[in-house]
């Protein structure tokens, strides 16, 4: 068993193979806690977490949030929006003056692209990135393909397809780094507006049919459609968008019988995927979110446990 | 002593006069909790309760939170308007997200009717009711009628007077139900264009002279006049209804002797009732609020044990 | 050593020389609990602290629920937007209604002056000062003095320079008092148009020329230029201000060695003092911060021992 030495998760890039499984190992655990009727361990106890979000987010924030508070860690939400930001203070001075209260971890989102990078270089506290700008969005990706390994046992030769947004999907991104390190083949698909120039130089195959994709695989990843993508002129309009690109139950006829459908979430019903394919028996999106707050757990117990020296953090 | 077989609290018409009983005993022993030293209880340790509030609330909000902690549940705030919502997801969508991060209890508050009976069918997590739209707000009244008896010693018989706007007030409907099951004589007084048609069916009587009523009731239950009926034209102005019916001490002159004032709060000083009512000898509206935590942990505590099968759930 | 008996804390001038020393004493060894790896200790288990903030603020609301949490209390937010407030409940309606939940501290912040000393006055909970108007920010002067003691070992004689908006500044009033009690010399300096009229009955002196205040000074007290200031006429720029009296470090060049350069925070880099002046060696301003939690720590341990009488409690 590799032995845990990071102390900042801020992508999926940055962890080994070996890392990646000591995550799961430990999610695994975590998991099993979550379905006691008493949720807690004493892990964290006298830690301070704080979720600090320049963008608001429900179901990250609560998640980290629950997770840090089963491990009885202490917790601090702080909302852009309320904070001294407000009053022109920059990013780094809020989370200096958050750090300077003793606090151990800062689980952060930012719609800039680098700023969890750009903390975790400045600070003695660890970082976690819950999601910057289109970049990366680590604990995203480490659920999702916790959830594959444990519905389908494995990753090696597993074809997985991700549907939508390519181009300013962070989750995207994360899964695309950790699905071929493990050994997956990515297939992506999508408006050829929102897929990224070159994206076949990270490993993966682009194929604009999506009722290609939906035959070849065993995963089907959909993502959120940002609405505003069409004021931007990157789409004619959602119903296209659901007319070529939505999964509906018709369109899953010729897909293999035990292929999965995943969502980030929240997912827009009648856009991405019908409602029954959401509800449906392939759809696994609300497993997606209890392993969610095992994996979080296990990041936060993970990097609880090193001691970090700000002269020795490599980038 | 009955025993507790309710998986959810949507409304005090579910509650037997047993369980409204084993409620209000369990509350007793809640109640002296809080007057400790040491205000907490492991009762609900490793649990953990969300608070998803679509309509904001200082006091019923936080008398929850607050009973929860009190019970050492874990506990998470969320307000609608920072939801995924407001990215168009669907209240049921949310919820069924919030409880696959294993969350034991929901309570909620909605605008419409039926949204938490709706959840109760669809969750496995306990749902509360902390009030929905114009129908029901069974914790309130269970307090309400909880502070009476603490009071008075008894229901049976009692004559209780609810004053105010009825059309739109939840709080007057779950309290005419719990009044009159527990054998209190209700009488409904306010401007005619905020009684409901046919109200009498519910058991009660109405009497627009708000003065007659005052003569004859045992206890007095002012309702919050919403500013915004005006507006909406069911009142000529807010002047003439705390003429007609705002409580003050001359009025409260031919009142019986040990008369109590109630309120649900937040009150309108100068509308509903004047300061010195409100601050007054018979007022116990800060006992209710007391009350509140107290039949709040009770609550908490009767759902926390029983384990509910979605399946035999009955509506 | 002082025997504490106070049951709120709503000046700085309440506190005589002896009873400042308790809390430094209490607060330097909290301050070894949040440098712990469990910074966590039970002294206030099963106690309440309410947050009641009608201003936003992230620092100061964060350091007070960290300080509570470290001291195991439950803790609970309030902001004011989304309180009964903007239903129209008074400050004092509110707060009677919070402390009816068998609240034992209510920590507030208000833009009116007085509003925390009217609360005491009406309370049984124990009212903190978390600032109100332009009047006192009690615990902001006692981190700030604990700081200097801590840095420079002594008040006695110590010369200390005030630079800003002194007018508007409820940090400044509280340090005046603080310093010059404990035998500090305080320099006021700022625009003549933010200078209180008649300051120097507080036992201050005035000088408008900030190089003479920073060569005689032991500490550099920089206050937060409120944009606003502008708007009201009270500047001609922003850009006047930072030329006049913002502190850089060519400023700095005639400086005591060992000067100190504190602010309390959030920093208008560029305006009051220069970015390399606030990451400067002189600069203690993260470490009131720290401080800053500590001595919460201290006020809400030394406050939660006493038990307050309202009917003996004097103005």
């Amino acid at each position: 068993m590799s032995e845990w030495k990071k102390t900042n998760l801020l992508d999926l890039q940055d962890l080994s193979k070996e890392e990646i499984d000591l995550v799961f190992e430990t999610a695994k655990s975590f998991k099993e806690v979550s379905a006691r009727e008493v949720k807690k361990v004493p892990a964290l106890r006298g830690k301070t977490v704080v979720m600090l979000f320049f963008e608001t987010s429900t179901r990250t924030r609560t998640s980290f949030e629950l997770a840090a508070k089963r491990l009885s860690a202490d917790t601090i939400n702080i909302a852009a929006s309320s904070s001294a930001l407000s009053k022109g203070e920059s990013v780094l001075d809020t989370a200096r003056n958050i750090e300077a209260m003793n606090v151990d971890m800062i689980v952060v989102r930012h719609r800039s692209s680098g700023i969890p990078g750009m903390l975790s270089e400045n600070l003695k506290a660890s970082v976690i990135n819950a999601g910057d700008g289109c970049r990366s969005h680590p604990t995203q990706a480490l659920l999702d393909i916790f959830t594959i390994k444990e519905k389908l046992g494995r990753m090696e030769g597993l074809k997985v397809g991700i549907v939508g947004d390519i181009l300013h999907s962070r989750v995207a991104r994360s899964n695309i780094w950790g699905l071929t390190t493990l050994g997956a083949q990515v297939t992506l698909c999508g408006p050829s507006t929102l897929m990224p120039v070159d994206i076949e130089k990270m490993g993966v195959t682009v194929n604009y049919n999506v009722d290609e994709v939906v035959r070849e695989v065993d995963v089907l990843m959909l993502l959120r459609l940002q609405k505003e993508r069409q004021q931007d002129n990157f789409l004619p309009s959602i119903r296209e968008y659901a007319k070529e690109f939505g999964i509906n139950s018709s369109r899953l006829k010729q897909a293999k019988k035990d292929m999965l459908i995943m969502h980030p979430g929240p997912t827009n019903r009648g856009v991405e995927l019908s409602a029954d394919v959401a509800d449906g028996e392939r759809s696994v999106i609300l497993e997606q979110v209890t392993n969610g707050v095992a994996i979080r757990m296990a990041i936060l117990y993970l990097l609880s446990g090193t001691h970090k020296s700000i002269e020795t953090e490599q980038e």
